[in-house]
């Protein structure tokens, strides 16, 4: 037991919230912990949760009771997501992006982690309200965002590979189409990577066609795993809406436009910020 | 311009230090804040430095003068990270890891985002005060924790590819023998990815005679880049030391034993903890 000053003591009890997301935390635990009055603490709990909720950081949720305790949820005001898109939006539209085929390069951008950890702030803020038991996504782009958010949710991160790995030991596999190449591609999931029954959070960099996304809930479908939701980062706002595999997802944003011959690249808030 | 109490002026202070890990903010930024003199600041600034230091946060550096500010380097105690790692090492010796050919299933402890922020800020506490330019890993096991070490120490990361895809422009590609199976892989780096002369910290989840971490050095010297470290979770110590490829690399774990008959599994503290 620490005896701490005040002004410590809140200093330590918000690093102990912001390192616990999604943990639920007994007042009895900061009471022990500092040898502090119930009262004093929930005094505390207080000052945190109004600068949490005015600074965009997330909400404190308190519950009542001898279960009760305090959760803190990261929650991005969704002002705050819209500007950090809108820039990110900004930086996908530098033309020399754009690659041979109209593909666009953004691995540098996806290299940062503070806008990995931004864009898994923004889907822990979507998705914060739904059952879910673990996040899923295939390597290789994705898997930043699926830590960054399961980071934020305080829920493990299960790795689709493209190919069967000694390391994974027993695993199931399907073949799937790329929607925009017809092309075959397999993917396989280690048995022993997902329970049963598990809802799972679907999360990828990319969605053109959605027939990556396709291919891991029919994955799912075979641990029989149910979707729990679904979010990219970004879609390709240039398929037609008959081409579309999936249609229940979040996006964060879309490329309205790339023409390759002027070097043009369009890219919008995705449909998150549809009112 | 807000005006806060001083409790929740420290609120705030906490959280927006722990959010720029390894960035220098000027005092101006917080007395321009919160509209309060640099003296006061200071005040919070030392009563933060010290929760921060004793409970193993990390330590804010202060600089005088007028380019002066405080920096926030997360640092974990030795005894701390000494007592995490072996904690792993318990969970690493579960008999029920052991796959054919003597593998280890370990994608559940790499598939929990707070074992990786953990390891993360091990790595940033060993490498702090190394010149560090980029993180540098191979897909795909390692990627978590290049992005937990990047975001500890405010660096971008950077992806070798086991083939090359058209999402990354033109790249550079090497062949290099991987240690303990004397095979022939490829691994390739996008043109762009790397600066010239960066000085890169290499990290990878598992090493056995150091095969894949040589094949990232030789692409780095594609680039003109230098190796500023090297740093992997667990490494195999039943490798003979003539086998071993590098010798200057920093280990968290080490796997002492494997037996796939008796299906004995043994791991202790990597040479990081070597006084």
């Amino acid at each position: 037991m620490k005896k701490l000053k005040r002004s410590a003591r809140l200093v330590e009890m918000t690093e102990f919230l912001l390192s616990r997301p999604h943990t639920l935390i007994p007042l009895t635990t900061f009471a022990d912990r500092y040898g502090a009055a119930k009262s004093s603490i929930s005094e505390d709990l207080a000052i945190i949760k109004e600068v949490f909720e005015e600074g965009s950081i997330g909400v404190l949720h308190t519950l009542a009771g001898a279960a009760g305790g305090v959760k803190f949820m990261p929650k991005l005001h969704k002002e705050d997501a819209l500007s950090f898109i809108q820039n990110f939006c900004r930086q996908l539209e530098q033309s020399d992006r754009l690659l041979p085929g109209g593909y666009l390069y953004m691995s540098d951008l996806l290299g940062q982690p503070a806008i990995m950890n931004e864009v898994g702030k923004i889907f822990a803020t979507a998705f914060a309200d739904r059952d879910i038991d673990v996040i899923m996504t295939v390597e290789t782009k994705g898997i930043p965002l699926a830590y960054a958010t399961g980071a934020q949710l305080n829920l493990p991160v299960v790795l689709v590979r493209r190919d069967h790995q000694v390391t994974e030991g027993s695993a199931v596999s399907i073949n799937y189409v790329s929607g925009s190449h017809k092309s075959l591609h397999t993917m396989t999931l280690s048995r022993r990577a997902l329970k049963e029954k598990s809802r799972v959070l679907i999360v990828d960099d990319f969605m053109k066609a959605g027939g990556t996304i396709k291919g891991m809930m029919d994955l799912l479908a075979e641990f029989d795993a149910t979707v729990a939701g679904v979010g990219v980062l970004l879609e390709s706002g240039t398929v037609d809406s008959d081409e579309r595999l999936l249609t229940d997802y979040i996006s964060l944003a879309k490329l309205t436009a790339v023409d390759s011959k002027t070097k043009m690249i369009e890219a919008a808030p995705g449909n998150y910020f549809n009112d």
